[in-house]
């Protein structure tokens, strides 16, 4: 089967504004653009369920460009369909500083991007998250409230990450039927032939993990849109739509090579795919023709949508799938943790803060149904699970615990799907030397600023025996490193409660440090105040002491014993506990003058590298801490071995004074 | 079928070793030493080949741990077959510090023990690399010289994590027939069932990446014999042999549960086990008569060894293949390195450092037939191919270059099983960014102090339009942060010279931060002093300067233009480059006070976040660099709207004075 002219033309818009940015830009990948524009004509005409004058509806259609190198492809569609905020003029400026046309989609840019996309098989990997979201919410709320499907595009790229292995067992096993990924199978990375580095049979291999698959001609408009009315009829499983396509389509010498994939094509090129295109039209001005047509295919929904607001309003459920959408918490959630918390003064239970955690939790999901909890195959180390917490399965899917399976990648890169579909708070939890494993995912929380939250449990050495392939050293340091990134270490169940707080009341993606040993309750007074919330607060002793010592996590505890210690020897000492270095910072630097203070005796104390402290510190602090990997034994033996002990701290305070 | 008495002994001693070790420590994993015995006992008493005498022979078959928490199955084997230092003393002292036998399998604490695991997947990541060592020394030296096997045994937890995907796809790819990975399919992860997390087919999964598969009963050490010696028979495929195992094997209530996975038995549970087992001899006291066979399994293969060295000393590339399994350059490498910095000095091109790198590979790869290069897909960005470098393929065994695909953590990941192998010193590019992507590799690297090079081009928002998915702005920081590793970040080609000098001949793992924009030479004089090699020194300025700047990498070139105009304002300053912070700090306290100075103002300029340099920076000093995620946009757009400049590096340096 061949396309009409119609057909064509509509595709040929797409190709010829993204060679026509790429060109202008001098810089970005037109080969995409080029080689799935029947595929994006016929989802953005035909198939999917949008209104781009409502981008925000809550049940529309998501598209994912997950090889978010062709963001012209989507930034092309969303100026054809008809997106006010994607004018000619952001094409244009495609590449530049302040345009909403970045070098890859930016999530927040403008609408109709629905998440980040850039680094390779993260775009796929979020949209198990998103149609997990969908799946979730629709047996919550109803199906004549939420119902939509998930489309993603991904390129070999995607599919050779390893985290899309990931994203597609765990897609298979959930049998998320509403996502449906269609792979630009062009055969050519940015090396030349897929066949160079890969032999994979993709059709057998998402068989394999208990996919539906559909093979086609990418530029056939009319297989595609048979393909993709076909997978939207699985009732039981996600769908591949293995598309075959040229890359750079219609170039005349480049097309179907890596030379179109990441560079202009050239002004002769250009004009030679033109001509064989039959695009006739100057660069940036699409015929009202084809224009007129595209517009009218993006206002194809608003009846839908339409009805869909009627059925909202006639909704007992109206109000809280409102304020599940907008990410607002409920008004007592404030009052239930300082409930909470004033028990806590009661209690001063001595517990590990994965377990605080845990009972910050229960307080939590009571009080959000919101949540989505979830770990890595590490539940009964995480903590992660509270009464509330059934799983999410197939046949569950009112279950509010996600078991990720050992798959730490895709458990982030899921959380920031479900983070940016909306309705749910994601958290999920690993141990902390794996943030490593999931750190694309963590930095993609961070550059998009979604609410996702890291429950990361044994936070250090103390974890004792497994040893140093499981002891974060670096990794404190390397999460503090992350732009926008909160990372919450907290001392004790007072702390975790405070921190988990701030997690749920942030704009930002968080990590708790939380230890597997056990803390004594140091914070054993009630206060409605989040102390927390100020990222580092004088714990105990006074404002002119003669030493002041830092401390996070299950060191403030070694902290304060020191200062007893340097009590016992006439030197006084104020303890400064330090659950997140990232909210200090922003203090006022009245503040931050009055919690640092003017002591001659400056020390910090972490089970973790010095590096993150040294601001802190300045010229005349001294660390207690890790210098070196770790080693496998009992948690008092690592302590003493490494020292980091009240005496080692004593000792750097007394040896500045 | 059923084993015999005398096979049944054998893995028991395994069993018995492994829970009472895990029991006396109170701490550990019986569950996969007690489920895999059976395959151990056939593949170290009749399958693989080594000698525990040498347990360095080069020709060796390689075992490999993959789940790494299951360590007492290779602690209690290596102590059975008679490894020397893998004493019945070490076996007691499980888990404790100063013992070989930490949690998980630590390389370098006892021989026989070839990789380090635990982090899941990784050591059947590294696999792969092994047996691309083990086919292209064959290839270079020769099958009477070079002819072994890699074995791996991995669990559920392996499979699932995404990097399993990108190391069998291209082990499947490169038709690696002498990998033979052993599944311990016991469908038991630590959250319960496999099937509450996974529904993958593993046989149809390495199917379709190319792989033979075979499937028997784990506990029939007959039918185990069988499926190891038909996967040695494979010629272009690797094997998986699907073991269906109990996992607890003998434990009375918990065996086949996840409650034998990561705990000690119990007093009760392990007298059970014994029983059901027929273990009738005392913790930790092996009878002679299974002993004794044991280690008569371990002296097997001392004549195949033997006629080895007897072929080795006849082969007249005996003393190349020596030198080059020792690791040591050979005598002439400086010679050559210093003949290229003497005409680098002459023609101080100005060329970006990932170009200068690909200039000092070509004297390298000339000079050093042990390099296997290599880049996961972007070898045209990163510029790490040389005439020399063919591709390493299935139909070309004797290829020097790797082409990974887009795998950047295989990449890390099987680099770290090549420089284990030993033979070959791998390096592989990608961009800077995706060091996230391959982080647990790079930290296993570094645990290991494996010599592997990675080359990581695009190294800050220097690359442009491509924007913060792409911009690596927290990586030099979050690098730096990990122990063991070295970061050099050189200014020009003189100094990339001298960093790839400094990686070829250091004992620890390298990233090499290199620039896509093209870079002044700052360094044209000829020395055969490695400057580099002191980690940061003066470039220019007079010692008692009344400012020292410093920088790396591609802000070299501002802070000597900044000292330029400094000049012009009056005002002396004194420029560092420090290429490598992890190398200035193992200086001496003279040396490092020379370099630092005790000018008034000190500026540090890098196109990253500031927190690595607040160590050298102190209270008085200030940064010049990215405080957020960058933006895409032409590079000289972005270095003005970051204000990463001369100015204002001038208008630091001027606040201060």
């Amino acid at each position: 089967m061949t396309n009409t002219a119609q057909q064509n033309d509509l595709a040929n818009a797409i190709r010829s504004l993204s060679m026509d940015a790429v060109e202008k830009a001098n810089s970005g990948h037109p080969g995409l653009p080029m080689g799935c524009a029947d595929i994006a004509t016929v989802l953005f005409t035909k198939v999917m369920k949008f209104d781009p004058a409502n981008p925000h509806w809550a049940d529309r259609d998501r598209f994912i460009l997950s090889a978010g190198h062709g963001s012209m492809l989507l930034y092309s569609s969303l100026y054809l369909l008809g997106y006010e905020d994607m004018t000619i003029d952001q094409v244009k400026n495609f590449r530049q500083i302040g345009s909403k046309t970045a070098g890859h989609p930016e999530f927040g840019h403008a609408t109709g991007i629905e998440t980040t996309t850039g680094p390779l098989g993260q775009g796929l990997a979020n949209s198990v998250g998103f149609a997990v979201a969908e799946a979730k919410l629709a047996a919550e709320f109803g199906a004549d409230i939420v119902d939509h499907h998930t489309y993603v595009l991904a390129g070999d790229g995607c599919l050779m990450e390893g985290i899309s292995q990931e994203a597609i067992s765990l897609a298979g096993h959930l049998k998320l039927n509403k996502l449906i990924v269609i792979w630009d199978n062009n055969n050519i990375t940015i090396d030349g032939k897929v066949s160079n580095a890969d032999s994979t049979d993709q059709i057998a291999r998402f068989k394999a993990v208990g996919w539906n698959t559909i093979e086609i001609d990418g530029h056939d408009q009319d297989a595609i849109e048979k393909a993709l009315n076909d997978a939207k009829a699985s009732t039981d499983k996600p769908t591949l739509i293995a598309a075959k396509t040229t890359i750079g389509f219609g170039a005349p010498k480049k097309a179907g090579t890596e030379k179109v994939h990441g560079a202009p094509l050239g002004g002769e090129e250009l004009a030679g795919a033109k001509a064989a295109l039959g695009i006739t039209y100057p660069a940036f001005e699409i015929p009202s023709a084809i224009l007129d047509t595209w517009r009218a295919a993006g206002t194809r929904s608003q009846n839908l949508r339409g009805e869909w607001e009627a059925r909202l309003q006639a909704n007992g459920k109206k109000d809280e799938f409102t304020r599940r959408m907008s990410g607002k918490l409920p008004a007592d959630f404030t009052q239930a943790m300082n409930d909470y918390k004033r028990k806590l003064a009661e209690d001063k239970p001595k517990v590990a803060s994965r377990k605080a955690s845990q009972m910050a939790l229960e307080v939590i999901n009571k009080a959000l149904p919101e949540t989505l909890a979830g770990s890595a195959d590490l539940t009964h180390s995480n903590l992660t699970n509270t009464p509330e917490t059934l799983p999410f399965q197939a046949d569950n899917r009112l279950g509010r615990y996600m078991m990720y399976g050992i798959r730490e990648h895709e458990m982030g890169a899921a959380m920031n799907g479900v983070a940016l579909h909306g309705g749910l708070i994601p958290y999920g939890g690993t141990f902390m030397v794996f943030t490593d494993y999931a750190r694309p995912a963590i930095r993609l929380s961070a550059l998009m600023e979604q609410r996702v939250i890291y429950v990361m449990t044994h936070d250090s050495i103390g974890l004792g025996e497994d040893g140093p392939t499981h002891q974060p050293v670096e990794h404190l340091t390397a999460l503090r490193a992350i732009p926008n990134l909160l990372v919450f270490r907290p001392a004790d169940a007072m702390e975790t409660a405070e921190c988990w707080e701030l997690a749920m009341q942030a704009q930002h993606p968080a990590i708790l440090a939380l230890s597997r040993q056990n803390l004594p309750a140091v914070r054993t007074e009630f206060s409605d105040e989040n102390k927390s919330a100020k990222g580092a607060y004088t714990l105990l002793g006074p404002a002119d002491a003669d030493a002041v010592i830092f401390a996070t996590g299950s060191e403030v505890a070694i902290a304060v014993e020191a200062q007893k210690q340097l009590s016992a020897q006439g030197i006084s000492a104020r303890v400064v506990s330090v659950p997140s270095m990232e909210l200090f910072a922003k203090q006022s630097d009245s503040y931050r003058a009055e919690v640092l203070g003017s002591a001659k005796a400056r020390v910090a104390v972490e089970a973790g590298i010095e590096m993150s402290w040294n601001k802190l510190l300045g010229d005349r602090g001294r660390f207690v801490g890790m210098h070196s990997f770790g080693a496998s034994g009992p948690i008092d033996a690592l302590y003493e071995h490494f020292g980091i002990t009240p005496k080692a701290v004593v000792e750097a305070v007394t040896a500045q004074l």
